[in-house]
């Protein structure tokens, strides 16, 4: 992956995305993404937690144990957004609310409306599954016009929008056409994986999609991430966010505590 | 499972949900639809591909194999309904969309508003997901309501609903709660599974479906059904609706032809 030509492929994206950006609507001046948050690990990790079974009272022990550690965000189905808000309001940590999830293939708008509900409730960010089809069919209009969509919410409500390319399932060329997509319609987070379909994160993905978005954009690593060693070759590579639900074990193990993986990943 | 006294189950259903249920919109003199309808087992089957990566050109041939074959419908995510409604025009095949799918754990309206995109593109069925951690924290009302307003919608627009309860990670009991809750909140059929999360369709929930519902409602079986021999076991239980996407090796084998189930399966 990591001698893929990624210049050429970037610029016929924009060539072919040019005129549609130029009217998009979100053109604002971006922070600086690129950089690792200070205050140490877990001020790097989404705690995750998206099963369909998941209870009330298994968010409600997702939001004790991120205000515990000080994870960055619990990120949330879009049902448990007022909860996880209630949970953690006065604290560092946000809400993050996934939308079009894991599929993706969702009519236009569909995205934006779940993303405008989860934002209303006070999410602070939002995780948007691409349409990964109309990426492989090359139809990138509708794939810009759709992250282009939920960007806007985001930033209309001073929250960030995290673009999931879900790389296991795209070729070396569709990451690069995936990372600058996101960046030319304006998101803030390009991000690997749902955990839902086949295959994680994975070092060679994150470095190319580096190599794309350079510090324009912020990148999390996700999917299969359950080790402490994962958890850093993944920042070694070029990720300055996790999204995991082994959130306790990993950073345990980074203090060199004895919580097993095992107990804080069972649920 | 078929031992369970399912009476007391759905009386305290009833008493929880009877005044919620007197204030429904959904109220509407229901079709028998319990029966099989004529015209052979192609008639019986919603021809379905949902995987994320799925591109417009095989939406294609899966509507051309459902017009050669006859199939019910077609069952897509929901970008694809604009692409099967029009392949389709004109033929006794029709369009289902999936919404909320396959998590089902959305903020209020959000499946709702999925669908109405989807029924105003010309779907004419919706399979919507329950919000399966809700029925589990036996929050009865948010999982009744969150149906009843997909009801509204659907028939509207002269289109059924369908209830996919995720059986497999239900217990009997939550089984017979959620067929309950479908049937009061107004919808038309009860389905087993999404497909995606742990197991499929069992002839022990198909036949516990039915136990609950009668004759008042359809039920599809779906999930793993990749067999003639499997596709008869869940009609034989009380399925009058299948969702596969072995369908056409499921008809070939009824017609004693020799299409493998390899090759019919494989996309």
């Amino acid at each position: 992956m990591n001698d893929l030509a990624i210049e050429p492929i970037i610029r016929q994206v924009t060539a072919i995305l040019g005129e549609a950006q130029a009217q998009a609507r979100t053109g604002r001046t971006r922070p600086d993404l690129s950089q690792l948050p200070t205050g140490g690990l877990a001020r790097l990790i989404d705690h995750t937690l998206l099963r369909p079974e998941v209870t009330a009272r298994q968010i409600e022990m997702l939001c004790l144990e991120a205000r515990q550690w000080g994870f960055f965000s619990v990120c949330v189905n879009s049902a448990f957004v007022p909860l996880a808000v209630e949970l953690l309001r006065e604290t560092p940590t946000l809400v993050a609310s996934v939308v079009g999830f894991p599929l993706g293939a969702n009519l236009p708008h569909v995205k934006a409306y779940e993303a405008r509900q989860a934002l209303e409730q006070g999410a602070r960010e939002i995780d948007m599954v691409i349409h990964i089809g109309a990426l492989k069919g090359r139809d990138l209009l509708a794939v810009f016009e759709d992250i282009g969509d939920v960007a806007v919410v985001c930033h209309e409500h001073d929250a960030l929008c995290k673009v999931i390319l879900e790389t296991s399932l795209l070729t070396p060329e569709e990451i690069v056409i995936g990372c600058q997509l996101a960046r030319m319609a304006g998101a803030d987070f390009v991000k690997t994986s749902t955990g839902f379909n086949e295959g994680g994160a994975t070092v060679e993905a994150v470095a190319l999609m580096r190599r794309v978005v350079g510090d324009s954009m912020g990148i999390k690593a996700s999917g299969g991430i359950r080790t402490l060693a994962s958890a850093q070759a993944m920042l070694q590579a070029g990720a300055n966010r996790l999204g995991t639900s082994a959130s306790v074990a990993i950073v345990s193990a980074e203090q060199g505590s004895h919580v097993s993986s095992d107990s804080a990943s069972s649920y």
